[in-house]
Formats: C-alpha cells, sequence, structure tokens
C-alpha cells in the first residue's frame, strides 16, 4: 500500500505543476510499476489481476461497488509459512516450558511430559485431545491483556527452527503484494484462519496490515469481570468456536456478515470457505497456494498431516479455482 | 461525513487556485459548519466535540493513532428508538402471523396463540422462555439469505404503532451527526447491539453508514451445508451469543479485538460496555442517552422495563461518563 501512496503523493504534487513534463513522465513510471513484483508472469497471476481490473473498472459489467469488496485470506500455509509445524504448536511448546515451574505437575503428566522432554511428537501422540489440552492449559486461565502480551514477547524473540529466523518474517512476499494491491483497489483484507484469533491479533496489523477487527480465528470463551476493582476479560478453558472446514464460511457470517469476492487458502481445511466464496452471484475468484517447492521453501499436498491439500487438487481446476504453483509462479517465496 | 468530504473536496479546489479570494471564504463558511447541529450548546455537546478535537490533535497530548479509533454504539434507544417494544420483538411478532398458515398447531399453543390474537401482553407473559421460543421460531430453520430477505421486507413495509413511521426512521438525528463526526476524524464506528446481529445487518448500512463487518450482536448458531448441491448457510435453533450486560464487553472483544476509546448506551445493559471501554489506559469516553422527553419522544428510566437505567443514573456521573438529557441537549430528536 505504501508504494501506491506514494505513487497518489506523487501524482498530487505533479498535477498541481502542470509545466512540468519531467516530473509528468516519473510519475507515470511509478503509476504503471507492477503491483505484483515477486510473481512470474503466469496464469496465476493474470488471474488475479484480470479479477481486480474487472471489478474496480466502472465500466466493466462485473463492476462491483465498494461496500462488496470483501476478500479473506487464510492464515498457516497462504500469509506464513506452517511447517515443520504450525507456528502455534510451537508457541504452545514454548508457553508450556515458560510455566511448568508453576506446574510441577506436569513432569509426570502427559501430554505435558513429552513437551518438557523435547518430544513433540509424542507430545501430539494423543491427538485432538492432548492438542485441546494443551491450547487450554496455554491459552485459558489469564486475562486477555496477559494473553496478548505473552503472544507478543514470543514473536518478538522466538525463532524458526530451520531457518532461524523470526516467525513474523516466515511470511510470503507474493502474498503481502496481493494483499496491499487489493487495498489499493479498495477492497477490504480479512484474516479468516483456524489459528487462534488471539493468536494472530497482536501482530498481524504490523506484519500484514490487517487490523484486529478484520481478523476471523478459532477462540476459547471469555468472560467478563470485575476483579480488586478493575474490569478484566478472562480468557477460559471453554471452547467457543473453530474456524476450520465448514467453520469457515460460519466464522465469515458471524464476523464479516456477507459474502467474500475473493478467498485464498492453501489446504482442504480451506475448501468450504472457497466454496462458499465462489458459489454467490456475480465475479467470484477462488485461489489455492499450492506448497511444491522443497527447494526454497516446502513441497507437501495430498499425505501430509499439515496443510493436507487434496480435494481442492482435484476439484478445485473444474470450480474454477487458481491453484498457485509456488515453484513456477513466485520468484521470490519468503520477504526480505 | 458527505458534507465533510464535500468540503475537503473545496478545499482541494482552492488550493490549486491560490488566488481565488472569493472561493477561499466559501470554504472557511463550510469548514466551520457545526458538525452537531441539531444539539444544543450543552455541556454533553461540549464533551464529545472536546474528545473529539484533543484525541485527533498530533499536538494533544491525549492524541491517539487512527488505528485506536474505535467507537461503539448500542442500537435499540442508543441510536433508534425501542418504544412501546423493542422493535425486535414487533419483527417477530409479525412474523409469527405470517409465518402462521404453515404452522397451524401455533393456534392452541403459547405464546403463539396469544400473539396470533394480538396480545402482546400475554405473549411476553411466558418470559425468557416464551421470548426464546419465539426467536427461535422466527429466527432459524433458514438460510441466512433467506432470513436476511425476510427482515429487508419488513424495513422496507412495516411502520411504527404510534407515529406511523418506518422502522427505520425511528432514528436519532443528534446520534447520526455524531456517528458522521466520529467517522469524518477518522474514528470507526460499531454498532454493539443486544439486538440480533442478523436481524441489523441488511440496514444499518443505508440508514447509519455502518457496514455489516462493524455490527456485533446476539446471534443464534448457523451451520454450513451444501443442500441440493447449493451452498448454504442456515440458521439454526440453538442459542450462539446474548449481547448484552457482561456480553457486551466479550462481544467486543470477539469481534473488534481491542478496547473501544468511546462508548454510547442508554440502559443498564450498556453499564460494562461503558465500565470496559472507559476503564482503559489514555483518553476514554463514556455517553448515555437519558429518555426524558415524554412530548417529543419517550420518558422512562429506572423503573422501566424496556431500556432500564438505574445503575447507570446513579454511577454514571461520578465514573465521569456523560448523561445526555434528550430534552435538554438535543433541539431535534428523530431524523427528518
Amino acid at each position: 500500500m505504501l508504494s501506491f501512496r506514494f505513487a497518489g503523493a506523487v501524482l498530487f504534487a505533479v498535477l498541481a505543476c502542470v509545466s512540468c513534463a519531467e516530473e509528468s513522465a516519473q510519475v507515470e513510471a511509478v503509476s504503471v510499476a507492477d503491483p505484483l513484483q515477486s510473481w512470474n508472469d503466469s496464469a496465476s497471476k493474470q488471474a488475479i489481476v484480470n479479477f481486480v481490473e474487472k471489478t474496480t473498472d466502472e465500466a466493466s459489467p462485473e463492476f462491483v461497488s465498494v461496500a462488496e469488496r470483501i476478500a479473506v485470506f487464510d492464515n498457516d500455509g497462504t500469509l506464513w509459512a506452517e511447517q515443520p509445524l504450525y507456528f502455534q504448536a510451537i508457541f504452545i511448546f514454548d508457553r508450556i516450558k515458560e510455566l511448568a515451574p508453576e506446574h510441577p505437575e506436569w513432569l509426570e503428566q502427559e501430554p505435558f511430559a513429552s513437551v518438557l522432554k523435547g518430544d513433540a511428537e509424542g507430545a501430539l501422540a494423543g491427538g485432538t485431545q492432548a492438542l485441546m489440552q494443551m491450547a487450554m492449559a496455554t491459552h485459558a486461565g489469564m486475562s486477555t491483556e496477559e494473553f496478548s502480551a505473552a503472544v507478543t514477547d514470543w514473536v518478538n524473540t522466538a525463532t524458526h527452527p530451520t531457518t532461524g529466523k523470526p516467525y513474523t518474517e516466515m511470511i510470503y512476499q507474493p502474498m503481502l503484494e496481493v494483499l496491499q494491491y487489493l487495498r489499493a483497489n479498495d477492497y477490504k483484507t480479512f484474516i479468516v484462519s483456524g489459528g487462534g484469533i488471539d493468536f494472530m491479533r497482536p501482530w498481524v496489523e504490523r506484519v500484514y496490515g490487517i487490523p484486529p477487527e478484520q481478523v476471523v480465528g478459532s477462540s476459547v470463551k471469555a468472560k467478563y469481570e470485575v476483579i480488586d476493582g478493575k474490569p478484566t476479560l478472562m480468557k477460559i478453558a471453554e471452547l467457543n468456536f473453530i474456524d476450520d472446514k465448514e467453520g469457515k464460511p460460519v466464522g465469515i457470517h458471524q464476523h464479516i456478515g456477507q459474502r467474500p469476492m475473493m478467498a485464498f487458502g492453501n489446504s482442504d481445511g480451506d475448501f468450504q470457505m472457497l466454496e462458499w466464496a465462489t458459489s454467490g452471484s456475480g465475479p467470484r475468484l477462488g485461489v489455492l497456494v499450492h506448497h511444491n517447492d522443497a527447494e526454497r521453501e516446502w513441497a507437501y499436498d495430498r499425505d501430509s498431516h499439515i496443510g493436507k491439500l487434496d480435494r481442492g487438487l482435484d476439484e478445485g481446476p473444474e470450480r474454477g479455482w487458481v491453484i498457485i504453483s509456488m515453484k513456477d509462479d513466485w520468484q521470490q517465496i519468503i520477504a526480505d
């Protein structure tokens, strides 16, 4: 968005000075600059550009009013990486280690004991129930503000096990450009993720330019109480909402209240979100990011436990969805 | 907002033409026009203007960034009227009459039988349980799109029992001006209402300039299904969330994810919302609309079943909240 604002500012300055032919030429150069610079000139890129152009050109039969320009993005695997493990799972493990001194019983109690021994596989062996137990132990029993501070502290200090980068730098440059390009064309951009809504909100504005109120995610319940005279929202150990699969269209309805025009995902957990978005009337675009670049990122799809993409690969093309090949469509993957 | 945009456009044109003294004078007249024209020059009005000025002036020690400028408004009794009955309750009664041919059993079954006899008091005699039964019968068992169409049809045709106006014209002109004034100063305006989120969304953008994604309200659960090949969100007869009293700070957290700077309400159902908003750090403003004008609107507070305002009247002033006297502070009440 910054580059667009800059182009606008230059344009303004030049319009105010109609005789300066030189500066006028400079503006033209700025305004035709490619908003999707990190993309190869592929069919995927063209499909996104064509869609934005036809829906924002008043002369187009597929023009869409600004109020209806809603675009939704999954987070894990779509905006940032998700290997070797969802980053929120790593946060959970790190939090368990941090909170362990207050919970001596965890040394003997699974799945916590495995986490404290550094055995992630053992910790996850208990399946959904174990994961939920760890999520509740680390995401509840504290105020929303305490949790937000813990997340902020973690994203400021933790680093990715293989790249050594902070997690908030494991984000995809081509997708950042799509977010900026859409906002420059008056699309509102939302995150709709299976990840925790309170886990994302502390950093998504800084990293993606998406404000907290445009984040939809999974959540535990919260309770309002005045504690020692201080109004407090406590996160409680009870599941509120799972924003995944069939839950995504529900989360979209609850938070946004209108059907998105565009939906971007990368796994079968996003299938229903794309299905819902693309089955409305008028112009619609569904996009799936396919992780097929083992050299520059990771390659996984049909058989992966994380970010499994199977049905989307089979049915996506016949539904008119764009399948992005990270290997062929993206010049650069991770943002600098 | 339109008038502000217009002032901006005029200002731009004049800056581009620095020698036109006449037009310059015209701009000044536009830009000093009172944004709260329907308000008497009262302490309440001054408190709102002072708050906006000190939080948007970069030179002020209480300046607040645009990202943090969040203002929340209750709906019933704050933005539109709520007498002789919450308008959504009237919608429920009207829907029961409309749906009655499909439910012959309702003729014998309370609370429906009373509604069909035109006996609102009898229908409400069963308390919360009866109300919930009627809400579920009229707000569930259909798709979100069918419900939205039913609401739109109702607001386009139903009229208020005593004034004969459409319900969407029973709105307060001074509050419309506050909404526009705040948005012109880069505040994001949200509705946070005990009313149904799906009941408000179809019309609040047209009436208040508030988009569907900036509405928080009560809701039933929804379920995503592909029915005969058509992706559908069904509203199901199970309570999802009650956005009232202690629920309001929770709804704010879930939807907005940050604590509002300003909160406007009119009843004790808004107490916790104002308490939450005004107990954050930095500048905060809580405002309660007091219905005390029986001549031009209605007068009710401590003993009313609808919009009861008791604790707020007692504790509001000592908490620094502004109590708006509709009688003394507002030159005009209902918008033209």
